[in-house]
């Protein structure tokens, strides 16, 4: 009987389960919080209370628009209050958001369009032009054209080109503020689609789920120790990995969304200084916009912010420069089929007294797996077995738990490959030390191979970085007759700032093998994608042509 | 094509979809923060690594004890470390744990441990003498003996029956530190057994999901809003609802667990001073002795306590007692059934600035439903329809979500009964205000019928509660030829003070309609649970004898 004991008469029903969404955040959060602030965007600021219903209004619209459970809607939108309620409204219609990179072209868009058969598009008008030329693409390629939704937010400056589309305003005014909520039948049904931004051939469409969304919107809080009604700055794009999952963490948490159109220094400053924002995330180029920024701009803010820092790893003078401003940083790594970050670089109580040096030396790991997150290692791609944690064997960072995505839409071969064994397969190549924190040593495609050495770019960049003139580096393989490759170096200098060619090389010289230090110095500003990583292809490119 | 358009090529598999559950909390705590204090148990102070690994070691030794999946393990344990470890260590060797209520008596406990075909039982030497008379019982009966574990706490300072089990510590010290942990096979896998206290009937064995565990594990960290390393103190009882998931939350968020053997003002105020407490939750009863402790004993305690407050509303006089001290109290109501606290009164910003009695009124309701539960609604239970948010219209406390019990043990019509129209009915009669908080107006077998009028007990304790010299009260039904039923108060009063029946009836009647006040006073101590809960069953004995 015994093995029997827990099997029979127990069993899910509506009463003792229900779907995981993060649609239950906002809905918490208008019930226990309605009077909080939920959004703030210039002059405007409304409560949780009317940001639902207005969620509910966009649901309602785009029900009547047509929209079906698990149809696309998308929207190109910058960090506006229209963006917040897509990441519950479209949900709430049981339809899948689109979140478009802004900074894409027309080529692109209409692609991703096209792939994701977008029903309805809801476009800001500062981008409508090129939402305008990706349409008349669509429509030479005989492509249905989604019905189109404009925002004209009252922040926006630029000349204004009319789509002939409806108003975002004056369609929820006119919807049903009471709609009844579409809920996922399943938690595993798709909430967002993300396209990654297709280094190599066409982008692909990374699908999140109800359940993932919602385990990643808890996971942040948890991760930073949020308490109740945190301010979060808008810096980070919500496009990107739908802003880490934190539209959902601020619902959850019944915080602030501080929105902002552009990422300057100025208005970033201004919202931290008058809003007390609490969080927010950005890519290290924004970072040291923020660190370079002249001192008025950041005088008068004296309460703790901190800030989750993306992409490459901060050097010693990002997290000085971050510590002078009294800003907290913490360092974490992660990639579009993972909802955003999955490895943090989890500070112990022990570093604090450590030397700057030693200390940024520990931050430049990316860490260990999130909370919430089931296990990230680092493994043998061919045994699929752990790497020793000795700082030194390389394997491949491999990532499983509910923070993994779906996969790719309608590509199942390229789904099956990167998910295959039972991991999700990242492409970057890491380290794993003593204490489990994982160190990224390269991308497999990254890896320069010079006179049958490996040169971790990656190394070689951080020895870039601490030259004391240079705002962002990146070192790429030059083809070379005698060596195969050689490491060229790409350096975008601090404004104001000089340095020659030897300068560099002689500086790099000081701090690696020989072999390791790039050949070729270019001087000039760094292609980057909209999220500021830097785009190797490009610099690739250039060194072909 | 639409319609299919994410149906297919985005399935679940091992990288992207695991088994929920609260084990993963202390594996991250291990790994972030190892050298951070887990447990604190008079001098004795252990990290999050070695708790784990002692986790580890005990589900080694239970494996080792031929323990299988979806087996009982019950525990007979006051506050303590092996308590803690219980709660992951048990889980980690795919079993159940079955927490023992100590304060049971050892017909009941034979009882649960009957019914639960518990294989392993650990026993705290304290409750030697009843779980001896328990397992003698259990033999008359010729029913399986479960394994004997016996935990020899330093700190119990009573005297010692050996009952022939293995030594804890012995154990441990012989398992496995690197016991490869049996996971769920699925979420939905029982992780422990509840006995509610069976007021009418045998127990019924409430039984949790891994799933429902780490959900509301999670929820009490955001409904608390609790940052990083909180310092929990272990007043009420982890046997109760699993301390209400706190194990579960406090490893989340590599907190402390403050062990406490016995609630008494004295330790309990020397654990907030010594460890600086952050967070302890406990019944009404706890937190009257707390306030009308001497105040020498409060002395030295400067910083702000979190503190959760179950079973009836506090009244007035607790919560200006809990202000006087600096504790921030929240009042939440809840069942075994739901894991704990499930409505949770959620104080807004504008009530700070009220009268207290009217900050009490408004204390006083049970409040809004928990984050992560899907709904708690008051419904008419025959139509099933909610009642008008009007503040009187009485309906049932019906609640569904994620963190509702899978059902009773062994008895499906009971859980069919428990579970049916797809919500969980708690047997609370309550009301709805327009601003959505409930409150209860009584249990359904605790309404009072006098004269065709329905009299709320609860209503009739508030006005009893407010007698300055009133420690405790509970009013009953008591039959009456005139009336049917009439309302019979019973009364503890606080150490030192006075009251006649005359003073006490008088004081009610400036309060209540006439009909309402109580026709009789009886003083005397009041029996209570072991959670502090009275018991109303045993009052009404007294009135039929």
């Amino acid at each position: 009987m015994s093995t029997a004991l827990y099997a029979t008469g127990l069993d899910q029903g509506p009463a003792n389960f229900t779907a995981q969404t993060p649609i239950q955040f906002i809905e918490r959060a208008a019930l226990a919080y309605p009077r909080k602030t939920a959004v703030i965007h210039g002059d405007l600021k409304r409560t949780w209370a009317d940001t639902f219903t207005r969620c509910k209004r966009l649901a309602s619209s785009l029900s009547q628009l047509g929209i079906q459970r698990a149809e696309t809607v998308a929207v190109m939108l910058p960090n506006t209050p229209p963006m917040v309620e897509a990441h519950f409204g479209i949900a709430m219609a049981g339809a899948v958001l689109c979140a478009l990179n802004t900074r894409q072209d027309p080529r692109a868009l209409a692609y991703m369009l096209a792939h994701s058969e977008a029903k309805v598009l809801i476009v800001d008008q500062e981008f409508a032009g090129p939402i305008q030329a990706a349409l008349d693409m669509l429509t030479q390629d005989k492509q249905p054209l989604p019905k189109l939704v404009e925002v004209d937010d009252p922040l926006y400056q630029g000349p204004r080109i009319q789509l002939g589309g409806l108003d975002y305003e004056a369609l929820l005014a006119s919807a049903d503020p009471e709609f009844e909520i579409v809920r996922p039948q399943n938690e595993w049904d798709p909430i967002c689609l993300n396209y990654t931004s297709g280094t190599t051939g066409n982008p692909k469409g990374v699908v999140y789920s109800h359940r993932g969304a919602y385990t990643n919107g808890v996971s942040n809080a948890l991760e930073w120790g949020m308490q109740r009604h945190p301010v979060y700055l808008w810096v980070l794009p919500m496009f990107h990995c739908n802003g880490w999952c934190f539209p959902w963490t601020v619902a959850a948490m019944a915080g602030v969304n501080v929105c902002l159109r552009r990422v300057e220094a100025q208005p970033i400053f201004d919202a931290i200084r008058t809003h007390r924002v609490t969080h927010y995330c950005g890519a290290p180029i924004v970072q040291n916009l923020l660190i370079n920024a002249p001192d008025h701009l950041k005088a008068g803010i004296e309460h703790r912010v901190q800030t989750m820092v993306g992409g490459a790893a901060p050097p010693a003078a990002m997290i000085e420069g971050m510590e002078k401003m009294g800003f907290e940083i913490l360092h974490a790594y992660g990639l579009t089929e993972v909802y955003g970050p999955v490895l943090i670089g989890v500070q112990q109580d022990e570093w604090a007294a450590l030397p700057l040096q030693e200390r940024a030396e520990l931050n430049s790991r990316q860490g260990i797996c999130k909370q919430l997150e089931q296990q990230v290692a680092v493994l043998d791609p061919e045994t699929m077995q752990p790497v020793p944690m000795d700082g030194e064997t390389i394997g491949e960072i491999m990532i499983r738990g509910n923070v993994v995505m779906r996969g790719y839409l309608k590509n199942p071969e390229a789904t099956a490959q990167a998910l295959k064994g039972g991991w999700f397969h990242s492409g970057d190549l890491a380290v794993v030390y003593p204490d489990g924190y994982m160190k990224i040593k390269d991308r497999s495609k990254d890896i320069i191979i010079s006179g049958g050495e490996n040169i971790s770019s990656i190394e070689v960049e951080d020895a870039l970085y601490r030259h004391p003139a240079v705002l962002a580096a990146a070192v790429v393989a030059k083809p070379d007759a005698q060596w195969g490759e050689t490491p060229c170096a790409f350096v975008e200098l601090k404004p104001g700032a000089a340095a020659t060619e030897e300068d560099i090389i002689r500086h790099c010289r000081t701090l690696l093998a020989g072999f390791k230090s790039p050949r070729a110095v270019v001087f000039g500003e760094l292609p980057k994608t909209s999220t500021g990583k830097i785009q190797k292809f490009e610099l690739r490119k250039r060194l072909e042509s």
